[in-house]
């Protein structure tokens, strides 16, 4: 006879402004949004040391329209999805951190693990005009960019590669194939948005991408060169990394999705 | 035989985040940004005072996308667009503030009285969960709305009416009447954003005709009540101001559009 639980795991969504964190993932020096979010979640269960696994560890500036993590509370704390998006905003009242959802989830449940994809967007604001409204939320980039040859450039990367050309150096995936399913460039005024979905990336992948779609888009590039920096699987043959300020992550998603009755 | 004019008019279109400024016209305590667009001209012309006509004076907090400015600059500081916008941009990179565009306009061309019309937006984000990335961008409204019923009664605004139920008491227009020509809800995710366009606009127009469709979106009134408001003449008949954050100057109208070709 096993003992019955004594923890409910739940699932949050969780909305951040990333501009002045370290990035998701605690650190010795500087904030992150794990660090508050589990000194949050500590306080709301009266001191109770809370951890959390999240879905995807964004870098320092990057922002999340739709990051997932799990935490695992007291049962005792008797907490619904209200009390716990309500209990928790109330203690990230001095933080650029929003809770959207919380969903009960069965105890072998990972933000992590249970992911079959992560899905990003990317903000270029393209004019010769500094940012004001979206300071902090784009790249801005002032040469005209041809929408239509970075198009062409993404279908290259489509599909199953080893995306070594793409991954930080620090990356510290066993494996650097990845199967990309979606990359497209679309254009709304003076923004162009680059929206990446798969399964999961290597680190800077989306943006050592970003950097190389815009060195086509400048012309600087002919969009066939992107096949060769992909082919070379060397991180010197693809462009920059582009800044973390137009990166967000956007959704992840699971099958079942554990927030879809949660949503207002 | 009259002199040569010795000054040239330029329209200037501008973007700025209006949160920190105590509006756009010149007050006696606090930043507007009348003033530091006047101090960034003359300091581009080694000091030359300029004054600046604008086509709308947002209040304090209201955002701008395309408002529009004309300022005239002694004819021999020899500007192009190109100078002009560079220049200015240089002047205010402390700044929230960018110049768009620029345009050499005749003598007699006003951003203000050549006007044919002007656009405002309004975004209000309708969720339980605080913004964090559009933090002070957007009038935060917890209740779900009836966007439906929003839209319905948005239809009852349109056309030419009195509009003192909507009007501020500071408002310091002569005639009341107003022809209202477009005022649309959408919805976009967590966000409803409501258009409006029209000639001219009253004191707080928008705003006040923004807070009375969110009393109809979350059924405190019924989308008919709307035009009891109209018709009463009367301030208090009508709902409270909404809040600045959510509202932008989106546009302004010209025949011809003196930045036809000016735009990136």
């Amino acid at each position: 006879m096993t003992d019955p639980p004594t923890y409910q795991r739940w699932a949050l969504k969780i909305e951040y402004d990333g501009s002045g964190f370290v990035g998701w993932q605690r650190q010795a020096h500087g904030l992150s949004v794990q660090q508050v979010l589990e000194e949050a979640a500590s306080r709301l269960v009266g001191g109770h040391p809370i951890n959390s696994v999240t879905a995807g560890r964004t870098d320092a500036g990057v922002h999340a329209l739709g990051q997932v993590a799990h935490l695992d509370f007291p049962l005792n704390a008797r907490l619904t999805p209200h009390t716990l998006c309500e209990g928790l905003g109330f203690y990230l009242t001095s933080y650029p951190v929003s809770i959207l959802a919380a969903a009960p989830v069965s105890p072998t449940w990972s933000a992590r693990f249970s992911a079959t994809w992560r899905a990003y967007c990317y903000r270029i604001l393209n004019r010769r005009a500094r940012p004001t409204l979206t300071k902090g939320r784009v790249w801005h980039v002032k040469p005209l960019l041809n929408v239509a040859h970075m198009q062409q450039a993404a279908t290259y990367l489509l599909g199953r590669h080893d995306f070594t050309s793409f991954r930080a150096a620090a990356c510290q995936a066993r494996n650097p194939l990845r199967t990309l399913d979606q990359l497209t460039v679309t254009q709304h005024n003076d923004e162009i948005i680059i929206t990446a979905q798969a399964r999961s990336f290597l680190h800077h992948q989306v943006r050592n991408m970003v950097g190389t779609l815009k060195l086509v888009g400048t012309g600087q590039w002919e969009p066939e060169r992107v096949t060769t920096a992909l082919a070379a699987c060397d991180r010197s043959a693809a462009g920059p990394t582009a800044p973390p300020d137009g990166l967000y992550l956007k959704n992840i998603g699971y099958i079942p999705d554990p927030f879809a009755s949660t949503h207002i």
